[in-house]
Formats: structure tokens, C-alpha cells, sequence
């Protein structure tokens, strides 16, 4: 009789695995649960989808269950896994839709549980029109309520990239929009100097923006949200987004005797091995390792639950595959602003102990004489002892951020300045200066 | 008494050398002289000065005579050097205003005379109409005859980067361009399935794209051209440019008895010396040599130009710098189509004896349901026995090309598909699919 692998979860780490997992041992029998209505989309699109950019919710679905169907992979939606039981192989799960709980064996058994939205303990959160944005339903909601309600100011609460990106779509709808982050800057996985940039150009655009400030409760009239208790005094608003990070889905997980990592993300090895015997986790709800520091660190990202969901399904299906580690490469836009981080920010090497220097450039996206020639700044960091460079960040417009990548392809190699400074990078008035600002940063080492 | 550098040439290697010698050795004398009545200009933005992308000529001048002289670096232009003296240390000259001839000493030479366009020997090369690019001078004198001659149908013999670019810009003039290549297939440094993208987009927008045809003589009416004879028939046409390659403006290093190299450019090391002690040659008049093979090799570029000028200029001021050799990284535009390469193409390598394998995938440059995703092509080449990425070509759309540098880092540092495969790029909606088409591309050879 075939082997059976389930997997729970059925976004980015749950159908990765499975797909994978299918391919490199087709007799496997592979059986997807997980408690949302919708499978396989791009959560990532869903500020854009809440600005009109994306207009139809079938744009952010990558495939269907019916398509994983022909792939022979089962999905079952709205099924809510409520108990794992190791040493018997077997999962307790609830219909959603009439509560019938039933029990399902495994050979291989797949976590891909993802993460919820972290929502702080304010009072008044139960007023209309405060929201998260995780899921497809969150998306529809607050489409509805901008709808609706036509909000005229809105306060996002967190100045990670979730925020930031909805700042551009609430503008799109019409929205003042006020800014609100509890720590020092925004964009809180960049240095302080970087952030700065993104921080006056949101100023600029006419967002009010309030860092090292904290949110303390919400004010109603009527049922609905119209301020904000702020340690800066009342801000009113009559939309809130509470994007204060994320929290893993790991309580099954612990419930199970699973052990637990960083941020209470589940501990897995490089091969997503979990610490029970034939269950690996994936994704969001569970840990990663730092290619620079070894480190286990908690950076859910669509992209690392992508890579995590396929080392899982090709382990879980017979192969033999490792994480190579991860470099909390992240990209963002807001409004017309471009922003890109790699490896480790100057401000986390201090922490880590790692002796460094930092140098940051202005230069242009394109030949300076090129029509739409962008400002781009870019933030270096490189170890004193191994000359090996640790970090980079890019702030710019038109085309600035991407650049990143030259840079995470860099430092995943482990190259110094030295290898890097006259790299042949390619050069031609509308895509560069003839000295890349990538190179003119490196330069600064010489 | 201070020692006294002296620089042949104004542009990218020329002045690039003058800068980097003052600044590491600011006691020395820096003498530049130019046959040109222009320097240090972008040779690269020409065609976008044709097209009036550029509009004022001052814009592609990087730095004036008087700047220069401002860094105690004494530049005389309309002077060229008509003989180097090696036992002497002394260089001949003529003014070219009063053909007065002097001579200079030295105790260092850069020769940095630049190519100079190969123009095929062609009868009726005489008539008016019948261009080359490669000086401001050039440019100025086709700007002049497309606004008074207002040609209708322009022919492009040679189509490397030069020749598609100004099809753009010939396209902006509202010429019907004619595109003749004497090879199998255009942009002859990328293999022939990836030109074919580019062939057949040229073609759908109306471009007439000729290969394999050779051009034999030009027919003029009234000192005009009115149309070339090739192998596939006479072509009408009331305009022509010559984009058939360059070469390099080496006779007078042969003739003061300095060693040539492969298409007869200026032999130098890696620390840009010629064979004649204290002359060191750099940038379009000079070798380099390819970081994969060790071989020497003539790619002229901007780029190349530039950071051979800078370590000519560090060694002639005393440093030690030494060139880590090119990858011939390029790229280029033409219309919205974008094209680029790095490393070795397929057909390099199997010239050079590489065993390798190919693969090419096509995907979108942002998140397929994000508005603006554009079409990319991406081919890789690695190695079959060490597993080392040795090329990549890029044809697409919306930011395909630029993503050509994180192969050219990752070429760089020598590494393999397995040390890529995962690597942890940036994405987000607007910037990427979740598996940037780098990273699709490099899958497919787990």
C-alpha cells in the first residue's frame, strides 16, 4: 500500500511541499487539509488587490484545488487540524462547515500551519473598521469596508512593510494616512540612516508619521473606530491596520510535544525535520537558520516558506534536501519609493558582536543624463576581520532596490570586498551609471 | 622635481587614469592630451543623443577641461600624438589647430587612445548619408543630416549593441529601419536562440531584420545614398550607419615598438603595464582578460574602460592594483525590449572546450497578476564537471536585464549551481514572481 503524506496548510510551505513531494515520489499519496476557504495565493499581492491594482481574487490564487486534483494531490478546504498524536501517526481534524471531527494516519506528516497577525491588547478592538491583513477574507473585508464606509483617514499601526505597502494602497482609495511605529524608526529591519530616507519621503507625500510611539487603546462612537489613545496624545481615524508583525501557528505543534524555537516558531532542522519522528514543518510557523550567523532566526517570508515547503516535500517523499540558510533579503514599495535590505543591517552586527564598518553612497538608477535617472542610496556593511561584506540596504526610486540581489548572490558566497569591488556589472545609459551604485558603494572599501 | 604623468586620450580610461593617479599620488605632475576637441564623455548615451532622449550635448560631458584643471590636472584637447619614444620617455605631438608639433616627457605614459569604428571597405563609402558612431563629432554630424535630409528608411549594417540602439533612436525620427547582419543571427555575442527573441521582436515592430547577408557597395544619386548592394539583392535606403565593430587605435604603441595582442590591442598584464617600462595602456586601445578562462581577450566597453583607466592610474601613482579580469557583462536596449549577457554564452564554451549544459526558462519579471509584469527569458550555461555557472543571458521585458548582474556576482566569486540554487533574492508583487526567474532558472538544474 502507498505511503501517505499530510500536509496542513495550503498556501506557500503546504502546496510547495506537497507538489514537491508528489514529484519526486509519484506513489506517494498526498492529502492536503487547511482551515481557509481559499488554497495556493499570493498574500503578498493582497495590499495590492485591497488598492484596485489587482482586481479580480482569482488573480491571487496560483492554482486551484481541482489543478492539484490532476496532479493526483488531494485538498480538502475548511478542515481545521485540531490535534496531532505522534506516536499513534495521526492527525484529529473538524469539518468546518458541520463540525465533524475525524482522524487521519500519516507516514509523513507536513506543518505548514503559517502565522497569524500579532494583535496587541488594546481596548475597543472589537469597533468596526479595525483590521489585519493576512488572509485573502482579511482583504475582502477591508475591500468592503472602504467601500462602504469610504474612510477619509486612516491609521496603520506598525512601519513594517505590510504597513507600508497598504500606506500606498489607502492613498489610492483616497485615505490622509497616519503612520504609527512603537520603535525608534520605521522599517524596523533597516539601519536607523536608511530608514530615515523612507521616513521624510512618506512626509513628503503627506503621511503623517509617528515612530517611538505607542498605541494604547481605540476610541468608538457609533459602533465604529474614530480615534486612536497614542502616547502622543488622541489621533483621529476612522480605519485602523493594526500590522504589528506576526505570530507562528505552532500551539498544535507544542500541543503535540514538538519543540519549539526562536519567537515560539517551530524548531525544524535544514531538512525541516521537526524534533518528532516523520513530521516536518515549513513556513511561516516555523524557524529558519541565518546563512551568515548559523543562527536559528524567525523571518517568515513567502519566499523562504516556498523554499522551506520544498526541502519538506522532497524529504518527506524519500529525497535527501538542505536549507542552505536564509538572509532576511526583503523588498518593499511605497508609493513611488523603492526599498531593499540583505544579510545582516550594521545595527544587527553591533548586536551579533561583529566588528564593522558601514558606508553608505548616493548615486543614480541610470546614466545621470538619462531621462528618469532615479536617486538611489545604498548602505554597505562589511566585516572588519574577513573583509567579507555582512549587509546591504538600497533605498531609491525607479528601478533601486532589485539591485539587492547582486548583493544577496554576493554575500550567499562569501565573497569579500576585495573579490567584489571591480566586478563586471553591466552598463548602459538607461539601466546604470557606467559604475553601478552597487560598485561605487563597494568602492568605498578600497 | 616632481615626477610627470602623461595620458594619450580624454575619455573613460584617459581621464579615469589621470583622476586615480592625483588622488593616490597628489605630488604628481598629470598631463592629459586629446585629439578630441571633446572629454571625458559618455561615449555610451551617443545613440540617445541621436534620438533626442538627450537633449543638450553638455549633458553627456561628465566634467569639463576647467574641473579637471581645478584637481591640478592639466588637460590640452585638438592635440594628438603622433609618436611614442620608449628610450626616451619622451612623446611627440601636434597641436591640430596650428600643426605645431612639440614633445613632452615622461615619467609614466597611459596610453588610452580609445578603437576607432571598422568601417568595411565598401565602394561609394564617399556619398553623404553614410555614418559611423563612436564621437560627439558623429553624433553631431547625424543629428545635423536627419534634421535637414529627414531620411525615410535607414539602414543598420552590424547588429551588435550599437546598431540596435540606434534603431530605437532612428525609430524616434520616424525612419523605417532595415537591419542587415553579416552573421547567422543578430547580437552576435549572445547565442543564436536567444538573439532570435530579439529578431523576431525587432520584427514585429516593423524593423526588417537581414541575416546572413553581406553588404557589397552603396549606390548614391546626387553624392547621396540611395541604396546598398548585399547578398540578398539591392536595398533602397536614404541612410546608413556602420555599426560593424571597432578597433583599436594601437599603431602608434606598435610603431614605438610595444606588443600587440589578440585583435591587434595593447598587450598589457594585469596591472595594465605594456611591454615598454612606465607605459601602461587602458581601456577600447588594450587587451583584458576573461575571469573564467585566464584568456586574453578584446571587449571593448565603458565599464572596462573605466576600471582599467583606474588601475593604470593607481600603478602610475605608485599603487599596486591589478585588473581581476571581465566577464563581458553587457547589455542593451532597443524599443522596450531588453537584452543582456555575462560569462560565457553555450557557444563560447563549446568553442573554448567546456563541457556544459544549457537551460532556458521564460517567466515574468514581477508577480504574474501584478499590472506590468513583462516576459523574461533567461538561459544559463554550467559547467558539467565542476558545476560552475559560466553564463547567462537575459531577453525580456520591465526590468528583465538588469537582474543579468546577480549572475555576473555569482560568476564572479566562482560559484556553483548548488551553492545558488536557493539563494535568498528579494520579492515582493512589484519587483518578482516569489521564485525570481534567476532563481527558476538555476532550479532547473537540481
Amino acid at each position: 500500500m502507498a505511503e501517505k503524506l499530510v500536509v496542513i496548510g495550503g498556501v506557500a510551505a503546504g502546496m510547495s511541499a506537497a507538489s514537491k513531494a508528489k514529484r519526486v515520489n509519484p506513489a506517494l499519496e498526498v492529502q492536503v487539509y487547511t482551515d481557509d476557504e481559499f488554497i495556493s495565493y499570493a498574500g503578498c499581492g493582497l495590499p495590492y488587490f485591497i488598492g484596485d491594482v489587482i482586481l479580480a481574487k482569482q488573480d491571487l490564487i496560483a492554482k486551484t484545488a481541482e489543478q492539484f486534483a490532476r496532479q493526483d494531490i488531494a485538498v480538502e478546504t475548511s478542515v481545521r487540524a485540531i490535534q496531532i498524536k505522534p506516536a499513534d501517526k495521526t492527525v484529529i481534524l473538524q469539518r468546518l462547515n458541520n463540525d465533524e471531527i475525524f482522524a487521519t494516519s500519516y507516514d509523513r506528516l507536513v506543518i505548514a500551519t503559517g502565522a497569524r497577525p500579532f494583535v496587541p491588547a488594546l481596548k475597543n478592538l472589537d469597533l468596526n473598521g479595525i483590521f489585519t491583513l493576512r488572509t485573502i477574507h482579511d482583504s475582502l473585508n477591508i475591500r468592503r469596508y472602504i467601500a462602504e464606509m469610504q474612510p477619509q483617514k486612516a491609521l496603520v499601526v506598525g512601519g513594517g512593510y505590510i504597513g507600508l505597502e497598504m500606506i500606498e494602497n489607502l492613498i489610492l482609495h483616497g485615505c490622509e494616512v497616519i503612520l504609527v511605529e512603537r520603535a525608534p524608526h520605521i522599517v524596523p529591519n533597516m539601519d536607523e540612516d536608511m530608514a530615515q530616507i523612507v521616513h521624510d519621503y512618506l512626509e513628503s507625500k503627506g503621511v503623517s508619521v509617528l515612530t517611538s510611539t505607542d498605541i494604547n487603546g481605540l476610541v468608538g462612537e457609533n459602533k465604529i473606530v474614530c480615534a486612536a489613545e497614542s502616547s502622543q496624545g488622541n489621533i483621529d481615524c476612522d480605519f485602523v491596520l493594526l500590522s504589528t508583525g506576526v505570530i507562528p501557528n505552532s500551539e498544535i505543534a507544542a500541543e503535540a510535544g514538538l519543540a519549539l524555537g526562536v519567537k515560539n516558531a517551530i524548531r525544524v532542522n535544514e531538512r525541516m525535520e521537526t524534533s518528532a519522528d516523520s513530521i516536518y514543518a515549513a513556513g511561516d510557523c516555523a524557524v529558519t537558520y541565518h546563512l551568515l550567523t548559523g543562527q536559528e532566526v524567525y523571518i517568515p517570508m513567502g519566499t523562504t516558506a516556498n523554499k522551506q515547503g520544498k526541502i519538506a516535500g522532497e524529504n518527506a517523499g524519500g529525497g535527501n534536501a538542505r536549507s542552505a540558510g536564509v538572509l532576511g533579503t526583503g523588498i518593499a514599495r511605497v508609493l513611488d519609493l523603492e526599498m531593499a535590505r540583505t544579510g545582516l543591517s550594521e545595527n544587527e552586527c553591533t548586536r551579533l558582536g561583529f566588528e564593522v564598518s558601514s558606508r553608505t553612497i548616493s548615486a543614480k538608477t541610470a546614466a545621470r543624463y538619462y531621462p528618469g535617472a532615479g536617486d538611489i542610496h545604498v548602505k554597505l556593511t562589511v566585516d572588519n576581520n574577513s573583509l567579507r561584506v555582512l549587509g546591504g540596504q538600497i533605498v531609491g526610486f525607479s528601478g533601486a532596490a532589485k539591485r539587492i540581489d547582486t548583493l544577496a548572490a554576493s554575500i550567499t558566497t562569501g565573497a569579500t570586498v576585495k573579490q567584489l569591488i571591480d566586478m563586471d556589472l553591466a552598463y548602459s545609459p538607461p539601466f546604470s551609471p557606467v559604475w553601478d551604485p552597487v560598485l561605487i558603494a563597494l568602492n568605498q572599501f578600497a
